[in-house]
């Protein structure tokens, strides 16, 4: 028999989780401070409680979702005596400093406690390839792992609970890097111009396979970061500027606003003024530190 | 036998080029303004001709890689005699506007045309996964693929020579803001602070696996762009907004530049103030081309 499950809170993302659970054969035990939001999930099977208190007596495994982590210790605070010995999974969305806190909270209480957060929308809940981050002691992420796996594809960050929040916030800066970039490339492909009017369907076709080539240039740069050590090799900061200034001519002639290639060209400049022209591209994180460089 | 080819040009590309023809079993002639640079290359089966015009008729097909779009008019108008019914892959570097201009020369010389942008560096040549991108007829394409195959990952991308000029440009343009927004998250996750210190290696491990969710949101919102109609969904402007002001809290918080998410949260502001919160992400294409929106 699969572990059971208790989930507290039925937003959208909470009522997910519960169908993901059901789904995957997990006995369900919800509860949300409004109730009545959790008809369908009845129907499936859920089991819904109208006190906290008595939905977390349910089973091993508390799974939270709820509006803020003020909710989250208003909720959990009065419960010391039913969460001892259970376990908490932290999915609200907060703060580095809001996820030590509720740890903190569980462990006076008496429970373990994982923060983790979700890398996708209600809908992707439940498919294999959803990434959920979850920070806090190792064995816990490997007592609950088969459990979590009902939600996506739970991965263990490290033993600070504080981590999954700042993973959070550095995954979606680089996918907003990412598909700014790459709305930038679609408005510059698809404007009137010599070998343009390229519908953005087209171009992304071939940018699905460039991203391959991109996520190799990340893993080669990483240990360059890790060592301060930046060998530019035959795709140095030198070359990078001179093709920055090529796209800047680009959107100039094409119409696209240029802000974002505004700031690498600028990182790079200031990079290669420094001296660093023969560096890696990785060299850049150095001048992102504020007061590193100036 | 595989097929006879010339290149133009030995300066590092040109090399690797020659290098890669030769590995892959195709008869192999070379030519560069200044002799003396064949050595390795005559030692692994190559001929080197002291004339371009000697060179050129070596065989059906003709991969130039010079320094520059005027060396390329330079060294092939004196030989449209010679360059009759062969076919010229031009993989110099250059703008849309010279692609369409060594088209008309080719075609002045009675020769096929392909222009051709490499995706790597020269160490890069030669390995299966390598795009190069080719504009031209793609009947001349065809066939010259499997010859091209030597090199990397041919891809047709039109008919229009000038069209793997733009692509390289746009592709860059996206690499720029995946490797920034990486770098942003890389300084983020590694500076001091809860949840903080983590290694760039550790962090682009995870990064890797998010990559695939970010490809399948390009993947989602390109019909947006190409219909201009944006259904938010479940992750919608407003979302987007609310979550970059956490990034650009724990930016300032953190110590680290806030030059990139300034970018993206100016963009989203703009289009949430002109009354598209509830759209997708892609709507920030229409405030990225200059006078489309103000």
């Amino acid at each position: 028999m699969r572990a059971k499950v208790t989930v507290l809170g039925l937003g959208p993302m909470g009522a997910a989780l519960a169908s993901a659970f059901l789904a995957a054969g997990h006995p369900t035990t919800v509860w949300n401070r409004t109730p009545g939001r959790a008809g369908a999930l009845i129907d499936r099977g859920a089991r819904e409680e109208s006190s906290a208190a008595a939905a977390v007596t349910a089973g091993p495994l508390v799974v939270i979702c709820l509006v803020s982590y003020d909710a989250v210790e208003e909720v959990l605070a009065p419960l010391s005596a039913q969460l001892r010995g259970r376990t908490i999974v932290n999915l609200t969305s907060g703060s580095p400093v809001q996820a030590r806190e509720a740890a903190a909270l569980a462990q006076r209480c008496g429970a373990d406690y994982l923060d983790g957060v979700i890398m996708t929308t209600p809908p992707g809940i439940g498919r294999p390839e959803s990434l959920l981050l979850h920070g806090g002691a190792p064995e816990v992420f490997a007592a609950h792992r088969d459990t979590l796996a009902a939600l996506g594809d739970p991965v263990h960050v490290g033993a600070d609970p504080a981590l999954s929040s700042v993973y959070d916030t550095a995954l979606l800066s680089q996918m907003w890097g990412t598909l700014t970039g790459w709305l930038h490339a679609v408005a510059l492909i698809g404007s009137d111009g010599p070998g343009g009017g390229v519908t953005a369907r087209e171009y992304t076709g071939i940018a699905d396979r460039w991203m391959g080539s991109v996520s190799a240039f990340m893993n080669a740069y990483a240990p360059h970061v890790d060592s301060g050590r930046y060998p530019g090799g035959d795709f140095t900061l030198d070359l990078h500027l001179r093709t920055m200034e090529v796209l800047s001519h680009a959107s100039e002639l094409r119409g696209v606003a240029s802000g974002l290639p505004q700031v690498f060209e600028e990182l790079t400049r200031r990079a290669v003024d420094a001296g660093h022209g023969d560096d890696s591209y990785a060299r850049l994180v150095e001048f992102m530190r504020v007061g590193g460089h100036v």
